[in-house]
């Protein structure tokens, strides 16, 4: 754990003024190359001296430096992509330029046996355990703050990762990862698959030589610009502290920590000692642990993004938990009715009974032929037959149905499924109701199926103006049912004990 | 059960040579509209009568008819798409005209109460109980035979649903669904989700008033065209029968049947009386008949089709089933491979150790600082790093790594991460190993992450050549264990009593 008189460290690595790249090179292919690209063309408004002693002239309109020891000016962070051999007597040379952080994204550490662990022991003894000098890393992707989104104005931030960062949106989610591929190729695959999924910090810690997820969290628990934590951890590094701060973090109602634990069974852990040089740790208690922490568990990357995706869309838009897990379904199938009644079941929510005012409203838009049901999943397709049969819009049904069961107080989010094509347009055309499904207090899920064109414009509609949709019904069940586990999560925290923090 | 002596009226109503369209409409927004026009674009090759009393003129080409009376020819099957309360005259004049089968799509049967209830009874009485013509639905889909490909020459067959088919593949599989759905939107979304995906027949069979699916798994069962049969169900018709059917499917080395059953929970089965008219079952008697039934089950349509792919795949390139479970997987990422690890634990499989020449293949393509695992979990970055360092194609390193590990007797299968991007396509170019991965006996599965375009660009190059890729690890670890299900599912059956059918 770091000093208190050392928490603005954490400040100071996401915010730096400037930067040296120890390992900056002409080849595109580097990774040295890479994160001067990143810091130049995402309007980093710092300065960044690129560092190589073997290069001449200029990368991306900066000058080449030999050493740090030639810059004049104050350098807050070094950036090491050199291989790990040449880490110690460059680490020298910056400790006497003064600087207050390294990042080290180079890998060949604990993870790597032997020569790893010894590189390990003369950092250590170099920085005089890491009071010289803080350290991120090794092994890691860097650091990345995002000020705007690529395409705006005020596109701009700090990225220091040697993954290309082309296409991306500010948001409230901060990621904290062992794993460098989240934030690096599968942040790039997130950005590229879900319309506007917006982060603020993705951090990458690597080994944790020094820094670890505490550190990180802490800073990131009183950032008031993040809503969502999404973690993947390999080890826990001071498990005592990482509970307390989940503990702190539940206390704020605009704040949820997501995390995926790798290494839980005897085989994950041996690959995780390949990976980060993680030592075995007890499945009981990692999983005594996770479950005191009081955070949400996903399983797997998928359900990590997707989870935080959720939170943050939920955050963005002021919606309710859902306590009782008392949902609703509006659906165009009855086979979609009954399976995704079936998963509501199997996931500990409900579909209640509706209140006669609900059931009004539907006895009144639905064919007398086909009366709906008395609990609130509703197979909305007759009603819709009727209104074209009337010459109605479908939409003004829909809208109708929807208000129903936005004012019926045992309901407390509804699932939809929509067909797209674009022969019935008309029935995924949602531009007049969009802002009631918004700005009402119940969360509201979607499925989409159909023509994949029409799918993804749909999806990319509702993304928008922040409601998600997914990819199976099984997706939206589970989603809404960690709503409910949230809510459970920050009720306890009330119930019981203050923890101190 | 259909009597032994009408059996071929499955074949008849797969393979009809004339049906007269029953509702048929010249407005394109009604479903007997859709119908004429699905057999028309598609090209059946049989007579096709569109009969409406009240419609002149001609549609798609055809000759509107006031009667089925009025017509010359003999007809196999009557499509019925009326309102219910029509539907007794109408089948009276059919049988008059002494048509085999009829189609009712229509709905506002068993599903809708007392109405539908007395109007089941009055079709029972008009056909003897079905003696004189046997019906498919109601409430449902149609049939869809599938002889070739919407975009080649051969494009052709059956295509009776009002939902619009323009765009598909034939191939193995075939769907028997009580959910319409199934059988019209969410199959358009997976003709468009999944590059190449095919299948033989789509059977829609609503409320199987007579026929169900007994009587069409008894046909596909020994119908050469089809490997897989996807199957969603509400009810059970005559359970033993099914069990039967489902026992003689096993041992077919080349069938695979995949159940969803819909209705398991309380909630479920509420939603599926309202559905398709169910009556409940109970739970346990439920899941004991699936458990003997040794079929694969599938919680969730996604699951269904996603299984039905990868053994369609899987039989196209006669893969050898996984008997123990022994994977192993090549990745770029620690990380995934840590997850992929404990998800492996999770369902049952396991990476086993590498015998000692894969493990020696694999010391010649990695640096000395950073040396393999001993056990079938490859992380191959630094092998690349390696290749590229020395100027060789990372594709030969990776072909020489694949190679052995086919080559490996304990490995019954390899997974994959590929990182797709246009910067790094060098890594994930296959197009120097797709025969040797699709030529090969063990499975080889893809999860694929990056850049979106790049991503689908690859989807699309491995579906070609039939290997499948998933949307995520679990996924990809799932669809694996059912293979080694599938084979234990054969074995037993060959270990057990033989059961008479």
């Amino acid at each position: 754990m770091i000093n208190v008189l050392d928490s603005h460290i954490i400040h100071t690595f996401l915010n730096p003024k400037s930067v040296a790249v120890i390992g900056a090179s002409k080849n595109p292919l580097k990774g040295g190359n890479r994160i001067v690209n990143n810091l130049v063309n995402n309007k980093f408004n710092g300065k960044v001296y690129p560092i190589n002693p073997n290069a001449e002239g200029e990368i991306y309109g900066l000058k080449f430096v030999p050493s740090i020891l030639n810059i004049e000016e104050n350098v807050d962070i070094a950036i090491f992509y050199v291989p790990n051999q040449m880490i110690p007597d460059l680490l020298r040379e910056c400790i006497q330029k003064g600087i207050k952080g390294a990042i080290i994204e180079a890998s060949g550490f604990e993870e790597v046996g032997e020569i790893g662990l010894h590189l390990r022991d003369e950092i250590k003894e170099i920085t005089d355990d890491f009071q010289k000098v803080h350290i991120v890393g090794p092994n890691c992707m860097g650091l990345t703050r995002i000020d705007g989104d690529s395409k705006s104005e005020n596109k701009g931030g700090f990225f220091s990762s040697f993954g290309v960062f082309s296409h991306y949106y500010r948001g409230n989610i901060a990621i904290i990862s062992q794993s460098g591929m989240l934030n690096g190729g599968y942040l790039m695959h997130i950005f590229s698959s879900y319309p506007k999924i917006g982060f603020r910090y993705s951090i990458s810690i690597g080994n944790k030589m020094d820094l670890g997820e505490n550190e990180f969290l802490e800073y990131l628990i009183d950032d008031p610009t993040v809503n969502v934590i999404a973690v993947y951890l390999e080890s826990f590094k001071e498990p005592r502290r990482f509970l307390e701060l989940c503990n702190k973090a539940r206390v704020r109602q605009n704040k949820t920590i997501i995390l995926v634990k790798g290494g839980i069974s005897q085989l994950g852990q041996k690959a995780a000692h390949s990976h980060t040089g993680t030592l075995a740790e007890n499945e009981r208690l990692i999983n005594a642990l996770i479950k005191q922490a009081g955070v949400i568990q996903a399983n797997s990357f998928h359900e990590l993004f997707q989870y935080a995706r959720t939170f943050s869309m939920i955050y963005t838009t002021k919606k309710k938990f859902p306590v009782k897990g008392n949902a609703s379904m509006i659906a165009g199938s009855g086979g979609a009715g009954t399976i995704t009644a079936d998963l509501t079941h199997k996931h500990n929510l409900d579909f209640p009974l509706l209140t006669k005012e609900s059931y009004e409203v539907l006895l009144d838009v639905f064919p007398e032929w086909m009366p709906p049901n008395k609990f609130s999943l509703v197979d909305i397709w007759p009603a819709m037959e009727k209104a074209m049969m009337n010459n109605v819009n479908p939409q003004k049904v829909t809208a109708r149905v929807y208000k129903a069961l936005i004012n019926d107080d045992k309901i407390e989010g509804v699932f939809n499924m929509l067909f797209c094509s674009k022969l019935y347009r008309e029935f995924n055309d949602l531009t007049d109701i969009i802002e009631l499904l918004r700005n009402n207090p119940k969360p509201f899920f979607f499925w989409l199926i159909g023509d994949k064109r029409e799918v993804e414009k749909t999806s990319r509609f509702l993304s928008e103006h922040d409601i998600p949709d997914f990819p199976s019904l099984e997706d939206m069940v589970k989603n809404f049912e960690i709503l409910v586990q949230e809510a459970k999560n920050k009720n306890n925290f009330k119930s019981s004990d203050t923890i101190q923090s």
